[in-house]
């Protein structure tokens, strides 16, 4: 399909959204973030779009959350979702089905992790805020940094080494998305967690070389440098709480 | 392929490898629970073989956790994974593209959604008791019975209404991995919070038209009625501690 690909999320964080951008930036895809843009009469972008994909009262096939992709007549929620489609559309996954769905595993465990990074600031009520529910982020965030974070760097820095393909890639021997989303895992857990990164990277060198490797890339790089890339912040996922590292 | 199929789950818990059984039961697979078959020297069953899936050095694309499906030479983790090569395999999932895309985004909805049942009662450490906890537990429950529960319940009996097909399934006009996943979360939650299930149930009377359509299918009417079921139990997802419930 030649449609441009209309990505639907919260306009001013990373988010989950930005695990799509990012395979669509890597694949200089022809797309429109379509919350960022000014509202306008009768035009479907702005907000209210955004929001229309969430209503079933609109949307026959509503989200529970956003992101949500447009393509020609598909709408496609849920981030691995999203990216298992967008992987075949823009060449970012394996042809064969056997790579397909070991792509998709990685990036749902990616999933996984990404929700337990949230749960570190909003352990108790997502819809509260953190000052709220600090007293807990701070136990639910000490087991994150010393228990699940070092068993997830652990398995992903596993699955580099057992990859038997050339080059730093978590599946088979060129780019997938399952890449730009390790990218911005470390990324991410570096910002908001700057200390325990740091006593953890001796045990996953892999990790930063991959992260290293992925910014490099001049589709990449020239998208991290422009405005299209919002910073992080402590209104997205990865935020940086001090007191929450260590 | 004719081979049978391989799971590979915890032995005396429903969890996560329950989305998994229904499918293969729903379907009348060629299933070994590999976990649950006694230890014997040199067989590859019992947990020796469940954890040898997890194991890096054993296995060259490990799983991060249970479950698992062996499948000839495929070896798939992730739940929404398994479930999306399983939709195909055994006709439990529809064939174009549009709606096994679909069907994978509401069945990660359900991923979602059973991680917050599950951190009702871990919200600050899964790996340390609930006793340990109990007292964030109870603000947890109490979110996740007044906040979260009736989003996702009035999400997914939207998702039924919108559905134009006959019958009452989630997508199209037959029986998918989907509707066993959803009968699932709906016992489930009645097992974990009756009290707010019942006072929640006139809001969501489609959802208990399809568990019960689900329970009442022969094959998994069977199922249910026999020993390879195991019970819900305060070791797995779906926990019942009345102090979180109300």
């Amino acid at each position: 399909m030649s449609a441009p690909y209309l990505l639907y999320y919260w306009p001013t964080i990373q988010g989950r959204g930005e695990f799509v951008r990012l395979a669509l930036e890597a694949a200089g895809a022809d797309y429109q973030d379509v919350a960022r843009l000014p509202e306008r009469k009768g035009r479907q972008q702005g907000m209210p779009a955004m929001l229309a994909c969430l209503d079933g009262n609109v949307t026959r096939q509503p989200a529970y959350a956003p992101p949500v992709l447009g393509h020609g007549e598909l709408l496609i929620g849920q981030t691995p979702n999203i990216l298992f489609y967008l992987g075949k559309q823009l060449g970012l996954a394996p042809r064969a089905e056997a790579g397909r769905l070991w792509l998709n595993q990685l990036q749902l465990t990616m999933a996984d992790w990404l929700t337990e990074v949230h749960d570190t600031h909003h352990p108790l009520a997502m819809g509260q805020y953190y000052e709220d529910q600090a007293a807990a982020a701070a136990l639910r965030a000490q087991d994150f940094r010393t228990t699940r974070l070092p068993k997830f760097l652990d398995y992903f820095t596993q699955v580099l080494a057992n990859n038997g393909s050339r080059g730093n890639f978590l599946v088979g021997g060129k780019l997938t998305y399952g890449d730009l989303s390790l990218f911005q895992m470390i990324a991410g857990l570096r910002h908001a967690f700057p200390q325990a990164m740091e006593r953890l990277a001796p045990r996953c060198p892999a990790l930063s070389d991959l992260h290293d490797s992925v910014a490099a890339r001049p589709h990449i790089a020239r998208y991290l440098n422009s405005r299209r890339r919002l910073p992080f912040s402590e209104e997205g996922i990865f935020r940086h709480y001090p007191e929450l590292d260590g």
